[in-house]
């Protein structure tokens, strides 16, 4: 591996190896080509522009195009990937037969140049299998969860002592955004799919927390510009207003979800009962989301509490409702498990899921709380542990 | 069109279309469709989740899975892509027999998907023909560009105030993306390419400037984490140390690209030295950069002045060398044209260029300006003018 990384990391590749090999026999693959930032961070524990080929059997191989000078045991310099059958046969691999490439994040154009490498070979979706095994966090993944989580929600508390009266939503979230970066932030937004985009997080005022967006996000908000049309949109904060901050926690390139509510002044009732009924329904699905259970189910359960307590006209949007209530997080904001309609995924010990039961109320925004929950054989510990209730500003 | 668009974008909208249908044509293909972020925004001015459909001859039509609620003429609500024929067939247009999609913006299950939509339809690479159009920039989009460029200058005028000696090049860079959001930066930094990311921008600090990353951007720098390696990497800026800023510019949805040099304290003459030979090039690449020019001749050109000015060796990068001294820049920061090594593009009136002749001093840091150029018919114009000079702190 790389030179220079720590043994606790590396215990945590060499496992997370295992569980890429055992899913590569599982699906009858000899190998798996990795592309992508984000898979080869998964991997190698850093960016590199190249491909990490993990054999269904034996050691990885790590082929660097950049940075220049990345050296390490079964790391090779490469200039393009038409080397990488004369780099495995350097190291003792074989060609493999049966490989699996990354058919969700190659571009059309850049797929057919790598299949092009492996001529006939190419069998099935690589993307698919390092999904479901990154679903399932290793140890050292939990840790920077857990790391990332607590500076998340400490950098929160102090949200308030940027807010100004006057403030448009806009002037606040850049408050809130420069005291994150300050906080060790790094501010990258990972996502997976190729048409979601979103800058840091957003700040939903008022009546915008229902505007219908583009993107895939439990909530939209028209934004502040036609060219990213989500999140704040410039306008003024005035009482009664609820504002729902939802920026992304990413100190160390795994990232962690949380929202929060704040009021301007106080709101009307309905806003502090959906509110409530969001945090009855993050204890109930913390409670019900053992190990085991399907991931459907729990959205079932948010949706019956949400119906039984009069919110199922507001319950995850207004126009455009969210057919979930909670996704995996991780290296990207939005992994797996779903936990949504017609989600086919099962709770498993180590998942960490944003649990984001969201109301919009007329006239006032909208309210709910957002955390990133780890899957415990018991239950689910929450990672993010602000304080739930709308704070009054 | 989308309601509520204004009769110069309306008017800019029906200019590009007309570019992209004559490009149609001579590529031999009845239509493209566009499914990108980018792409869509830059064929209807807004970013929606869905497909345009440009024939080679009549009005585009516009299929909208998301927002919900977006209306227009050409509009049509859509939930699936499989609705493509049938919402053609409304709006009178024939499915196309030789279709173009973005090989290089989707990815191969996305494309997939997409060619099924058009059976045996498909005939070539929409990412090009898009490429070559949005090279040369509407008059809207160049109206757009200079507004940025101005925003862009008046904003690294402020970056002074806000440093204190004995800062590090994060909590520096900290400081300057709040003002930049503050002056009303949307803060998205959007590049093409799978494997490219950034947070805004980087500031590379002394010996940083000659780090190399796995991106390829003109220098690298090491980064603050794994995750993301590249730009400042959490160094306290010392005496003699040259601090290239180097923040995007995106304030109504196009990027302006802009870096400037800053001296803590006196440099190495060799740093002013380098810096001088950069604002020279710049100068000699405005003056011959006329339309009709090869983009690669530019290049040689500033290579060469490189060269007889003895800094060769340190001329874009150290280590990991950049093969290009320039590139276009528009709705992301790495467009067409390429002024670079094997480049096939040639200058044309309405480009808008990212020029960055940089040098990498060892022991002092990266140096030499980067500024956005719009081509005229006598030459280039610079639309990002601040200060050229090092900026001593």
């Amino acid at each position: 591996m790389f030179n220079q990384i720590t043994p606790e990391l590396m215990d945590d590749l060499t496992y997370r190896w295992m569980h890429l090999q055992a899913h590569l026999k599982a699906a009858g693959a000899d190998a798996l080509v990795v592309s992508s930032n984000v898979n080869n961070y998964y991997v190698s524990g850093r960016i590199f522009m190249g491909h990490a080929i993990i054999p269904a059997e034996g050691a990885p191989l790590f082929c660097v195009r950049r940075p220049v000078g990345l050296k390490g045991e079964c790391v090779r310099e490469m200039r393009k990937m038409e080397q990488i059958p004369e780099l495995l046969a350097e190291v003792g691999i074989r060609m493999p037969a049966r490989v699996l490439i990354e058919n969700d994040e190659l571009s059309y154009s850049e797929w057919t140049r790598l299949a092009a490498v492996f001529p006939g070979a190419v069998s099935g979706n690589g993307s698919a299998l390092l999904r479901q095994c990154r679903m399932v966090k290793s140890p050292y993944e939990v840790r920077i969860m857990k790391k990332t989580g607590q500076r998340h929600a400490d950098v929160i508390s102090r949200f308030p002592s940027v807010y100004e009266p006057g403030m448009t939503d806009h002037e606040w979230a850049v408050e809130m955004y420069h005291v994150m970066l300050k906080a060790g932030n790094l501010g990258q937004f990972r996502i997976a799919g190729s048409t979601m985009e979103a800058f840091m997080g957003t700040i939903l005022a008022g009546d915008n927390g229902g505007a219908c967006s583009p993107y895939d996000f439990a909530l939209g908000g028209a934004g502040l510009n036609p060219s990213l049309p989500v999140g704040q949109s410039n306008i003024k904060m005035e009482e009664g207003m609820a504002v729902l901050v939802d920026i992304a926690g990413n100190f160390y390139g795994y990232i962690t979800d949380c929202s929060r509510v704040f009021g301007i002044g106080k709101l009307a009732q309905k806003a502090y009962d959906a509110h409530q009924v969001s945090i009855d329904i993050r204890a109930a699905i913390m409670e019900a989301g053992k190990p085991g259970v399907p991931a459907e189910d729990l959205y079932n359960l948010a949706l019956q509490m949400a119906e039984k307590a009069g919110f199922a006209d507001c319950f995850m949007g207004a126009q455009q409702k969210a057919k979930f209530v909670g996704h995996g997080t991780g290296i990207v904001i939005n992994e797996l498990p779903i936990l949504g309609v017609r989600s086919k995924d099962i709770m498993a010990e180590g998942m960490t899921i944003a649990l984001e039961p969201k109301f919009v109320i007329p006239g006032t925004g909208a309210v709910g709380v957002e955390d990133t929950l780890l899957v415990t054989a018991t239950g689910m510990e929450n990672l993010t542990p602000a304080p739930s209730e709308i704070i009054t500003l």
